[in-house]
């Protein structure tokens, strides 16, 4: 039965039904949270083994640097080739850092805004009108970022292969328009991975903007859960071939492959970036925090050990993400309010509803206890024009708690929808 | 024998004994660095018990917060406590970070320029002619960030007291003039407290600009290495007591109690500058390393019992400073050529010679194998007026290195002085 051609009759049956199902929700009080894409207590217990790698002062020396000492701002040199290995690129362009990448893309952009880029004709801040292109759906934090620092953000669309490249390929030819955010490898919150054609396009790119950032969050670039490893082009070479070496800056984290928030970060650049970058960050920091880089290497150890370890991590999230997409085929697919994709990797379901239903979808959630994103968080100043785009973070939740939140969030969707078509 | 009044017979006997003994030193091929204020491998050594402190999943809870897992901006609570604890202010005053106190501080000034303090009619990148109020000799780490801003750095002179605030009262009656660096106990290099008097004149400070920022670097906030720890005024609640609440940004770290580098940092403030910075900072990541902040924690205890572990670093530091000022007083003294302080905290034994023999001195000790903090770093863009004040940092070198670089500190000193007064 489709909720598009309901009869007055049909409508007030299945309101009334779905209103006492949703009413029965509320009566329990429940407090779940598909909010936030955190790793579940499964998953951090998987890697408790980390937190003695480094027991002693022997442990603390890699290739003649102390890891207990100051020094080595770009990072240990162990460090640097894991993620090297991990990302395909050379270790002389990965400066391994802190704990948080949303730190190092934040630290870019201001970066460029007070000392300006490595071909910046000025410092941002001394710029009137700067835009920046914000592929839509995505990660509500990039986009913080760029409003934070006075960009009108330009919503570019996503297609199943990743930006649409024609209409990028138009808007880089204004000069105002400084860089794009990009989660090539399941984009949050589609999942998409971009395709071959699509990241050659972008490799090359001529923006009329000299300092240009291409800004690569390859956030989830080893996190399948689905199937085997994908590989991946390096961005870094791809750039480089097409003349622009020093435009892209890609990012990483171990924050979803051992503890999040206790993790390390890097970034991978061309090296006349990294010495450009490197200088500046000489001034703000003396060194990252080499121990837990250490740590995670003697964890890690390489490539090949860290998939073995992100298949654990897979058998703990494929339930939840079958959970969540059987659901809605089972309970939402017949009524023709909503598509969604099934993504391989990543961590999130990305939901489109009918338009004008994921605000109302969400308060009714909060109503009965489910917190989820907020409604429009991931389009530009959080305002989805189609009132449609729910991002579902089913990774925190165990599966038993999951199968309520989804529960709970097909009846407030049905209710929506219902109200919406109210006879 | 001093060196002022020499005859030249005096002078060339002198002058062949120093330089004999320095191409002695050169034809050894040392190489030893008393440049940077880092721990001994013995410190280090210190503390590795921090290393198993958390070795189990149920160690990671701190007050219903869990440390493996996102959340919890402004850092886990008892790591705020402890460090209100050992800073004198209240916990809800505390920021616990990662492990850079310099980091939070470049960040504070950055954040002003971009963004603005509390109190700023606009961010500092949209005013021109900004002023930044360096103490000197002071800290070289401190002055590059502001120069790095553009600030013109204004230097004013230290007393044995603290910064002359004669001098920088009158100079805060300039609007442009929008903050000043500080090390308030065991100063950077001089290894001064600031006095009773000193603190309360600068909580009472009356700036012209409406957003001045007194950034209270409060490193050696324990440090002590000769005596018992010396109690210090909560710079929070002074400022606060003269209606300037939101001035002041304090800044502290355990980069030299337990690991450099791999610390925990935090910043105090009043509350509504920490509403204020936590909104900003909430933008540029997520959460620091709580799991570090935990080990920290469990760690260190509290006050009282890092006071215990401060008197081990002590033990270790006193024959290491105790060899320097016993070398200058024995070596130096009597030429009449120098006069330096004899700190009880701190990191650091600060020089002054005759005008004009620093730099080279420092030459000469580099001719010699003895790395040093470079001439006139402790000045505003490394420029020291006299060519006068040379930072010796003896914590990194064990003792009989120590002994062998002093000699050739000395050498290399008398050296410049006899060059100098060249018959």
């Amino acid at each position: 039965m489709g909720y598009q051609n309901l009869t007055a009759a049909e409508w007030k049956t299945e309101y009334g039904k779905v209103l006492a199902e949703f009413e029965g929700w509320k009566a329990r009080g429940l407090t779940l949270n598909m909010a936030r894409g955190k790793p579940g207590k499964a998953q951090l217990d998987l890697v408790s083994d980390i937190m003695t790698v480094l027991t002693d002062p022997d442990d603390c020396m890699d290739e003649g640097v102390n890891a207990r000492n100051y020094g080595e701002l770009s990072g240990i040199p162990s460090a640097r080739k894991l993620f090297a290995e991990i990302l395909g690129c050379k270790p002389s362009q990965v400066f391994a850092a802190g704990n948080s990448s949303l730190q190092l893309m934040y630290d870019t952009v201001s970066k460029a805004y007070t000392h300006g880029l490595l071909h910046s004709e000025s410092p941002w801040c001394r710029q009137e009108g700067l835009k920046w292109l914000c592929p839509a759906p995505g990660y509500d934090r990039h986009f913080k970022v760029t409003e934070s620092f006075g960009f009108e953000l330009v919503t570019v669309p996503m297609t199943e292969n990743g930006p649409d490249m024609d209409v990028v390929e138009q808007l880089i030819r204004d000069p105002k328009v400084k860089g794009m955010w990009n989660v090539p490898k399941y984009s949050n919150p589609d999942g998409i991975i971009y395709s071959d054609e699509t990241i050659e396009r972008i490799a090359a790119m001529k923006p009329a903007a000299p300092d240009f950032l291409l800004m690569w969050d390859n956030a989830y670039c080893i996190h399948e859960f689905d199937g085997e490893f994908v590989p991946f082009p390096d961005i870094l070479s791809l750039c480089e071939k097409h003349g622009n070496a020093d435009m892209v800056f890609e990012y990483a984290s171990t924050s979803k492959i051992t503890l999040p928030g206790s993790g390390v970060a890097c970034f991978a650049c061309s090296e006349a970036n990294m010495a450009y970058l490197t200088k500046l960050l000489g001034v703000q920091i003396i060194s990252f925090d080499k121990m837990n880089q250490l740590r995670h290497v003697k964890y890690l150890r390489d490539k090949a050990h860290t998939l073995a370890l992100m298949k654990k991590h897979a058998a703990i999230l494929k339930p939840k993400f079958d959970m969540v997409t059987d659901t809605l085929a089972r309970e939402i697919a017949p009524l023709g309010i909503a598509a969604w994709h099934t993504p391989k990797g990543g961590y999130f379901v990305s939901v489109n509803t009918a338009p004008g239903l994921a605000k109302r979808t969400l308060a009714l959630c909060k109503e009965a206890g489910v917190v989820m994103t907020d409604a429009g968080a991931t389009f530009p100043y959080g305002r989805d024009p189609q009132d449609s785009n729910i991002r579902i973070a089913p990774s925190l939740p165990p599966v038993e708690e999951l199968e309520q939140a989804m529960a709970v969030f097909c009846c407030c969707l049905k209710l929506a929808a219902l109200e919406q078509a109210a006879h």
